[in-house]
């Protein structure tokens, strides 16, 4: 039994809390720490059968009885949680990213070096039923060698400006998951990118100094070239799809609604909308990785997706904001 | 070079006339005949490269340079037009039905006899893309022994009254090319018909002494059972779709539209209604058949539709309104 | 909080132990009886909270500390248990079918009278995302006055030889969740059946006295035709799907598969297989309606489906095993 | 009645000769010229209807009968003949691209000033039922304001290593299509083109200096980003869809195949390819280029694709040239 302490009790920490709550066997939540605990998020804990809460995250560092941290707190805090949670020698799950500095997640790499502690980074896209079925199909050959690979990735709707000023940018906050996805696909990192983007959602999101739309064009090591486009806004829903075409053939997945019902009337022939928001659309993939982690602890295997995973979309997200500012393809060795 | 005779000039017969005149090489029209023949219809014509327009159709008939005739006029001058015509020792093309009275279809099977002729019979949709899809992939053994066949076919809106009480009823009118259709499939003849039927679309076909909307069920000689739905009326266009299912897998046809957009908005996911109107639907099937029809005099072939092809969805069409008049399953052979 | 007592700890009854223990916050089970209790169940059933297992389902109806009985046993025990439960003043959710006897399941009706006891049958494809939707599109009146209703109902493969002997026939087995579904989606009764239905998939089931593939014509009372289409055995998995046509339109639903991945090669375009195993297919169904029932008892509601949902569809089984014994079109009124 | 002469009997010659005899009313072709021509093109060419053939093309330059001409020789050709046909007074169909050398074009340009000559480019897809929906809606505002735009175009398979040689490179020869696709999309003009290219399929053709496989990115005039995905060879066929994606949602084409015929089996549920031979795919489309053409000639109306809609796609498709030889995004300004 893997006791856990979550750091972080917004949105995606009670996600976990959840998943881990009802549908993991092998672990249980000891500690939820969150600087803003309320006791409607008390009673609420309690209710899932969380044993303690508190507002000092200390607490779950300094624990002996706990084993594994979930960091699900604000960006600027993941990587020095990581290093102290990694010190008090416990497995760490991180949700993206690790940092926006490539320095940070240096010593979260070095930091964890000889430990034999696990740490997992949260790219919940790639436990998604359609894209772990594109992927096992490339991995299987059904496409032959990779040659193309596509990955359609758009937001219902923007973040508020707050958000936005403080995200990093789209490239490291939105794009990162696509990052990830096309070298997961690919089976490969990347070597060079080059972006095109722009500001047509809202003007506010460049007066923040932002885009909101771009196509990403990316040299994988494989020789495929993959293509990300990118909006922050898609009036018909969360938008997220992929292709791989290859020497024998090409996978593709289209988006999942709510029901397979289709009406038609004088009007056409309608399907349903994509699910709209991304906790419902990835309900099932959080509580998949969630489940991999521990099985990871449990059975001491590699984590699927391991702290070098977290660094490399950090710098393909880097080398795009270059490409952005300098109007030209960038090589990743010059982020690197 | 095949010379053809055409009787009737309506909507049907104009059909045939641009198939042959721009689709077909080794025939010609010679003469057109239509006791409503007007200045259009003869202008039309002639820019059709018609040589010869008439009211009446005996100048087709006794013209000796004529090798075929096609019969598109009113249904019930079907047989005895054939009769004159096989006499006259022209090869027929009839549009369906031949006839509503068994006795008189025979007479035409009689008169054909020893002749040598071609007959054959416009059940047109036999000669569609998607239904010679199904039916190949069925005749193949993609679906090994069929169990269940399905057709559904409703109609964008129904006809006038006037032409309802004369068409026989729903089942000789309609439905008969779905009985066809059935066979077609099954690749073999129906032993049994039960019919549930109602007037649901307009209270005026009801007192016509029709039905609109229909489930029918068909016992077919090689054990599999296939069922029939019929509406005069669907709001979203022409719907044509088939399906037969069986022991190693199932075959379906959906419907064709214009093109193959689709448009997500925050409406939903909407795709083309199905071509409305059945002569836009069915135009490259109406060319086709008449250039089987060209082939098979030309090549003394087989028609793929001959005289017992038309026969056959008579007598269902008749078991039909029997089995919905006495409200119980009626055995093809009650009929014949 | 709703203490729970489940009577069978066979493949269903697992399923809600499931659902229960992880998925429902308002609900504990307390007991779990099965005569073939056995040591790998019992230590399944801690795992999953359980605090009591026995053999003696007894136990369970005559502990005052027990709200509510689920009834998971095998058929013939459905009737007789759903007395001694709700006699000792539980509210009981009992598995269709409540008995193939009507006169039992008029035991039960009297039985329930003025107790104020829930009583719920197990139809869960009501609670299926896809025939919600469909069925919700049609109360809304998305496809106006209903006209024909289509259901296609397959199942992977034929039931072994010696549960078809028990079962009371594919009509009272199988069909009983399409005859549920028909008067769902009609939103009324039934008034008749006619049957078509052979033994085609294996001649064991015929030599069993059953039938294995059925066309099923149903009168609704609101003047729609429903057709039913069920076989035993599709090579391609479970197929459900449904359309409901009416006078503004038509909605329809296709099956659920594992994944949206689609793969294009020199084969063909090839999309998943239809989700194979029932328990799969609809374990979020089965889910949401334990939650109902729950629901029902804490907030004093009907349930959705109370004692005369579950004789209803009974009444339609035995009149298609009427219609197809005598071959003609069955009242409802004459098995009631 | 428009006279027609055809230089160049090849594939796309045959099908407009084809198209005109079949299919367009007010046209009449005088003479077909081919320097190969051969008996058995002469026949086929008489029972088409034509009236003359020859060798020299010359033959129809001078005759003052013929009123236009359509250019279908090798593309070397197209602008002299150009020169030639617009000089003896004729209006000009020519196949894309006019040339390879902006100068060559710009002289065409130059000569048809102040003639009232009317001269139309084969940019084939236009035309297309597909094609025209997604352009027609996003004309009529049915996504807002276009963001993104997407077109994928691949090919069954690589030209021969001979053509690829003359071909004036990837770009010119294949991706020319989609540039003139990506402006009638957008609705303008691109003012920059990024390109990522490789050779993937066959070395032969990197051996001959050229790409098979390329991802090219277009700043469009009106902020629209466009990104073209480009290989000479799909295993499924020829891949042809297209995406516009804006403020308002997202219209997009999927490719047409022979019937709407869909298996389902133990391996999955299969549709059928794309269509594989551009020729079959966009026959229809052929047609009304032609009867768009002789419209504009008889009824003194603009090309829908004149000139300078020639001129623009071979800018882009040599600064794709240049884009791929300099690793950098490339303005049109540079080229023009």
């Amino acid at each position: 039994m893997v006791r856990i302490g979550i750091i972080g009790a917004g949105r995606i920490g009670k996600v976990h809390i959840t998943s881990i709550s009802t549908r993991i066997k092998d672990a249980v939540i000891k500690t939820v720490a969150d600087p803003y605990m309320n006791e409607e998020t008390k009673r609420w804990a309690k209710s899932m059968g969380v044993a303690h809460v508190t507002k000092d995250y200390k607490e779950i560092i300094d624990d002996p009885e706990i084993d594994a941290v979930l960091i699900c707190s604000s960006t600027d805090t993941h990587s020095p949680i990581s290093l102290e949670a990694i010190r008090a020698g416990k497995h760490v799950f991180c949700e993206k990213p690790i940092d926006h500095d490539v320095e940070k997640i240096k010593e979260v790499v070095a930091a964890l070096e000889g430990t034999g502690l696990k740490y997992q980074v949260g790219f919940n896209r790639r436990f998604d039923h359609n894209f772990e079925a594109i992927q096992q199909a490339v991995a299987a050959g059904k496409v032959g060698k990779p040659q193309v690979i596509k990955i359609t990735s758009r937001d219902p709707e923007p973040p508020g400006i707050d958000y936005v000023k403080v995200s990093g940018g789209m490239f490291l906050d939105m794009t990162i998951h696509d990052f990830d996805m096309a070298c997961f696909l690919a089976g490969c990192d990347a070597t060079e990118v080059y972006v095109q983007a722009a500001n047509l959602v809202d003007p506010a999101i460049g007066e923040a100094g932002d885009v909101d739309t771009a196509v990403i064009t990316l040299q994988m090591e494989n020789g495929a070239i993959a293509v990300i486009d990118n909006c922050r806004k898609a009036v018909y829903g969360y938008d997220q799809r992929a292709e791989v075409f290859g020497s024998e053939g090409m996978i593709s997945i289209s988006n999942d609604s709510q029901s397979r019902a289709v009406l038609s009337n004088s009007e056409g022939v309608t399907a349903e909308k994509p699910m709209y928001f991304f906790l419902e659309r990835y309900m099932e993939a959080y509580g998949k990785e969630i489940a991999a982690f521990i099985d990871a602890i449990e059975n001491k295997k590699e984590t699927p997706l391991n702290v070098m995973d977290g660094l490399r979309p950090v710098l393909m997200g880097l080398a795009a904001k270059k490409s952005y500012e300098e109007h030209r393809p960038v090589q990743i060795s010059e982020i690197n």
